[in-house]
């Protein structure tokens, strides 16, 4: 129906796009008049702001490994893979929004569930986008592929579910768990898996 | 004339820019001191703006994937083309803008109308590039594609006048037409329509 | 020496980025208060800052069409083609910025100046890079490159200048042969003539 | 494993977003009231940011020139190239965050620091991702790539190094270094020096 080609390199575009901006997130301190050392310890103080980055990064990079692992051997371009890929970009864009409440205000509960959701609709666009590339027998439509069990797709819904209760309690505790599945899905045991179920599946 | 493929690419690159630099226009809330509560209730309070930008990232999405339709099946690329192209792509990109101004400002006369008339001069060099890529026998000419009449096109066309005129005194309704119109282009029998005539017509 | 493919994707990156970037530089209007027609007043005394945006547009958008039609029929990449493209697309990254700065200030001798100056070392890294591509015979190096006569690419040149001069007494008629300089090279007999030339000269 | 071609594509796109975004971070003199000299000489007196932005650019397109270069003769995709590719990104997308620090405070000892250690990450990951693509015999490991010896490599390593503890008593100076250590890249040997090992080497 379509040519995947052109859906790829979209994609790729948004992914590479939507990684970049997220230093424009990163606002420099404003201490004039505090002088050189001032000025460091304003630099080093923004420690939270520099691990969300890197966790907004590792998951929009894992994102995209796992994007074109998906998109290896695919074959048609059906409509609702179309819509599925057009939503897990959406969610994908609007990341580097929570990234910079998160690093505004802090790790607290609100910034953290609000940074949480947006984990938990990426996750869930990727799942539906998994199964939309390769439907399992008997299952079809956005909703059917969203109910769909996959243990290794869940490890990040849970985690992310469990850091956004953490984060009425220990919210930077909830950080931890964020960039604890980033490494999870950039493991090489993960890649790998990713990478060979590509290869196989189809 | 000209090669296809680096005309495709740049068009891409521009639609996958574009629709990811939405997300720049949404500022943090500044309610330091306010609580985290009442972070999370500024947050929620800026769901106009969440709406417009999903309208906004739709009406891209949804152009990229009609430009892509377009020219699927091209073979030349005349001067016409490359003109109606840039236009296309002027319009798209100052999109952000008026999403900012909308979501700054509220739903209001005013910021409808500004949203709404970008709208409709992207839908206008959209036409104008769909009658470049197939001129219909006996017309040439920018202003002759533009004033060819098409049922499918004018959809769009005429919801965004309607919801300009509406703006001035429901608003929000008008949010609910932009929106609707989007949806009516991303259903499957609009996008298939879109792909196999894509394939037919040329 | 080089991968022409990878080189010419770069730069279409570039060049797209830096065309969709221009329209982050309009800024809201700050007219809280002022009610709704008080907003459409202010949208409307921002035109210079459309048509600042449009002339910058405009520019870069030829300057990709003429990349382009240069890059067409090359075979190789030499060490001066990478050095001169290099400094083109720096050149064009920073426009940008005079029309920020353009914009803000409104056309005066200062920003006039400041834009104009850019344009200028556009035009002559294009000019390099037109020669670096299709070396004259007797001529090579950087600066031979400069130095070479073209009357097609003096337009501009001349243009700029004159536009820089005239900003000191009449900033708004600047603007119009910017303008009127980025129409001559979009008119069909120079896109058409770049194209030809450079699928003749190689 | 894994196809180069998407691998290189989503680089490139990195590369070029990185590039471009750096001229956001040039802000407009805020003058208004200083009549139109005064703009001139406060945009005048921006001459490091435009210095500091003109070696970042400079940083950057020479470590894509360096990347293409890598990548010209690699047939397989490594987890470790993969990985080691995505630390480069993520430091290459973070410097125009110092870049824009270093502008906006001047040099001094503090934001030299800050602006040299992203470089040197930056040279880090990229010694790492050299060795990831041509494995020496007997080495492997992400730490074990970082601690190979390579003298074309550590002159950046070394300037930057030098530059950094020149900061607290000349960071005038040290910025010299900074654009030294990126001609020196640039210097045609070093180029064609780089292109003809990605030849031989694998």
């Amino acid at each position: 129906m379509m040519n995947k080609g052109r859906l790829e390199a979209f994609s790729d575009g948004v992914f590479a796009i939507a990684i970049t901006l997220l230093v424009l997130e990163l606002k420099v301190p404003d201490v004039k008049g505090a002088g050189d050392a001032g000025l460091g310890a304003a630099l080093l103080a923004l420690w939270p702001d520099y691990l969300v980055y890197a966790v907004s990064f590792a998951t929009i990079g894992i994102m995209w490994l796992n994007h074109h692992a998906l998109f290896q051997n695919l074959t048609t371009v059906s409509y609702a893979l179309l819509v599925c890929n057009l939503l897990l970009l959406l969610a994908v864009c609007f990341l580097p929004y929570p990234t910079l409440v998160l690093g505004r205000y802090g790790p607290t509960g609100t910034t953290v569930l609000f940074y949480g959701v947006v984990l938990v609709l990426i996750s869930l666009s990727y799942r539906a986008l998994y199964y939309a590339a390769r439907p399992p027998t008997g299952v079809s439509g956005i909703v059917g592929y969203l109910t769909q069990w996959n243990a290794w797709l869940s490890v990040g819904l849970i985690g992310y579910v469990i850091a956004i209760a953490l984060g009425w309690y220990a919210p930077i505790a909830s950080i931890g768990i964020f960039a604890a599945v980033a490494v999870f899905y950039a493991l090489p045991s993960s890649v790998k898996a990713a990478l060979q179920r590509a290869r196989n599946d189809t």
